[in-house]
């Protein structure tokens, strides 16, 4: 798990008290072309603008992250934090200040306690990347996740297996569009910025838009991808063979994100079939993924299939109720606009008792698919967030 | 509270077991005009449709109403049902079916049990209506509500004073738009039903259609209006006197759902000031109000005010952070894009502790305002809606 010409280093400022690392510095050996995805909260953070320019402006030399302070809401005072941090930053490791992104997540509002934060800063020196630091990377960047999300893949393209690393964090306040969470994405090739953007975009729409954990937009995330290697991938199969293996990695970092949904004890998938169009198809599955109901339900393993239905009407998409079939698992519940003949209630319930609960929704109309996905809503929600910053 | 020529009956057949009634028929000695608001959600109940084109019809002789098994998605069985139950009660009534207006309320996707229904409506012979009978109205049309929802309000008109009375019911699957919820409004006086309409149409706007418990749209539900009396109100000024008070009564109504909202603890009542426009004030507090992040930090009487920021910015709608002013009660939160200096979150933190609370938002932009309510987010929500049916 090294990934070449990345460096790492993390320490702790005492957000998470002595408990944990909550700073990460991440270094690159050469100036690496980036991508970003911001999130589309209407109040976002004084970093996400910061680092929206580092992605205009094409490419980056390091990434420095801290948890437990989103440095959001926090006036001018918040840009100035984020200008002196990325300047100390930047005299550190040699670089512009304009070539370090930044990322925070945490309370929203309260000032960046930008003495402890420096003084941690300056004893960060990056080192190599091995399996342990990654590990300490992913850790460092966590508020509620209660594990540590990392993912790989490889491209196999004509320079050469190319190795691809990301990390995230997202347990609460999580939804789409986008970003709903951090993700930094990093992939052991060149690539023009440009082409990298197009490639995120798309794996986003099936990876992090396609998550909800409580349907709240966060003001402070973003997915970052880098492009630290040396080889140049510039064929459209290279390229096409890196989007497969980038999106396969963002998928995978997003079903982490929704297992360790806050205070989930399940995951759910919904797959909506035959759909009248895509986004009809996305609005529906967004619908049962986003309802209190449908996600109640599901944690009681509560064959409750007619809040199913709720869901698919409340976005008021015209449907035609004797076309929706609707299955959980193999377990057939609905067919011609009633309770199927053979569903089996005993069954169905025996099924909701898995972790895991793939819910089919054939709604008879069109050809267009989506898939969504999320957990159930659960009473440690609710301990968690009602009392998050205490 | 008796209500004259407005005659009640109730029964139970065993969707409760023997502990309450759970059905209701009310009957009217003359043709009562009606209005109707009907739920947004694409698949409706068959006691809807049917409901549909009796406040098409212009009037009403009856009122069917059951609690515990909502008659949703029952294909052709349950438009059987409903039509069958209709001309029951049209026999005993001596009416015609189609002057039968009727409602069910609780588990989708559920046969009606037909027979039970037919015995328990057969006993019933309507009476007088007087304070014990609407009680037990307002009892029989209940769910998971903990009270029986009722008020009373009363007009100046140049025909004498008149009364109005309604009940409601509605605790969890309630959101706008509209009517998350059964409300039924009695008039003591007699007006054009399409005028009725107008009035209901009115009313609507600020109480049931500015509620939220969970964000999800019931089936089933609906808001109908009886001009049952004998005085004629047909002046503007009379009309404006009874939309004034059905107003008021409405808004009473939907504040008393939100209060026993599944599991709540607290009223939140959310105040848009100063908003761009009329839609987007609107778009804004119910943002606030259904964002589940500030609905567990009220639960936990927790001054965490940052997540009704990112609860504003969600929405997209373009905002000044630099002139958003709020305010819990008389306390300050914020002034120029930042924590106001006199901020003080001991203060807050004790006002949260209140049973009932105003979250004071100025967005400096134009003069549109809204009103919202909702309640928190609780253990309790999840433990009802978990094993709902069991």
């Amino acid at each position: 798990p090294a990934l070449p010409a990345v460096n790492i280093a993390t320490a702790g400022f005492g957000s998470y008290g002595a408990q944990r690392d909550n700073l990460l510095l991440l270094s690159f050996e050469r100036s690496a072309p980036c991508a970003g995805i911001f999130t589309q909260n209407s109040i976002p953070g004084a970093p996400l603008a910061w680092s929206r320019q580092v992605v205009a402006s094409g490419s980056a030399r390091a990434l420095l992250v801290n948890a437990g302070n989103a440095n959001v809401f926090t006036g001018a005072q918040g840009e100035a934090d984020v200008a002196a941090l990325a300047t100390q930053t930047a005299q550190q490791l040699g670089c512009q200040a304009s070539e370090v992104a930044m990322a925070s997540t945490g309370v929203i509002g309260e000032p960046l306690p930008r003495e402890a934060f420096s003084a941690a800063l300056t004893e960060l020196q990056p080192q190599p990347s091995g399996a342990a630091s990654w590990q300490a990377a992913a850790n460092a960047i966590r508020t509620t996740d209660t594990f540590a999300k990392g993912a790989r893949r490889r491209a196999k393209t004509r320079q050469g297996e190319i190795a691809l690393l990301g990390i995230a964090k997202g347990s609460g306040m999580i939804a789409p569009n986008m970003a709903t969470l951090l993700a930094f994405l990093f992939i052991d090739a060149r690539l023009d910025g440009q082409r990298l953007q197009t490639l995120l975009d798309r794996a986003n729409r099936t990876s992090f838009a396609a998550i909800s954990v409580d349907s709240d937009t966060s003001t402070s995330d973003m997915a970052l991808a880098f492009a630290s290697g040396q080889r140049l991938l510039e064929s459209p199969e290279d390229l096409d063979a890196l989007g497969v293996a980038l999106t396969a990695l963002c998928e995978d970092l997003a079903e982490q994100i929704v297992r360790d949904g806050e205070g989930a004890t399940k995951l759910l998938r919904i797959h909506i079939k035959r759909a009248g169009n895509a986004e009809q198809a996305r609005q529906l599955a967004r619908a049962v993924a986003e309802s209190p109901l449908v996600k109640t339900a599901i944690a009681g393993e509560d064959a409750n299939w007619g809040r199913v239905l709720m869901a698919l009407g409340k976005t008021g998409i015209p449907l035609d109720p004797t076309k929706i079939e609707i299955a959980f698992g193999a377990q057939k519940v609905t067919a011609s606009g009633m309770r199927a003949p053979e569903y089996d209630e005993a069954a169905v319930s025996a099924y909701l008792k898995n972790p895991e609960i793939d819910l089919w929704i054939d709604l008879g109309l069109g050809e267009a698919e989506a898939r969504f996905l999320t957990c159930d809503l659960t009473e440690g929600y609710i301990r968690i967030n009602a009392d998050y910053r205490s």
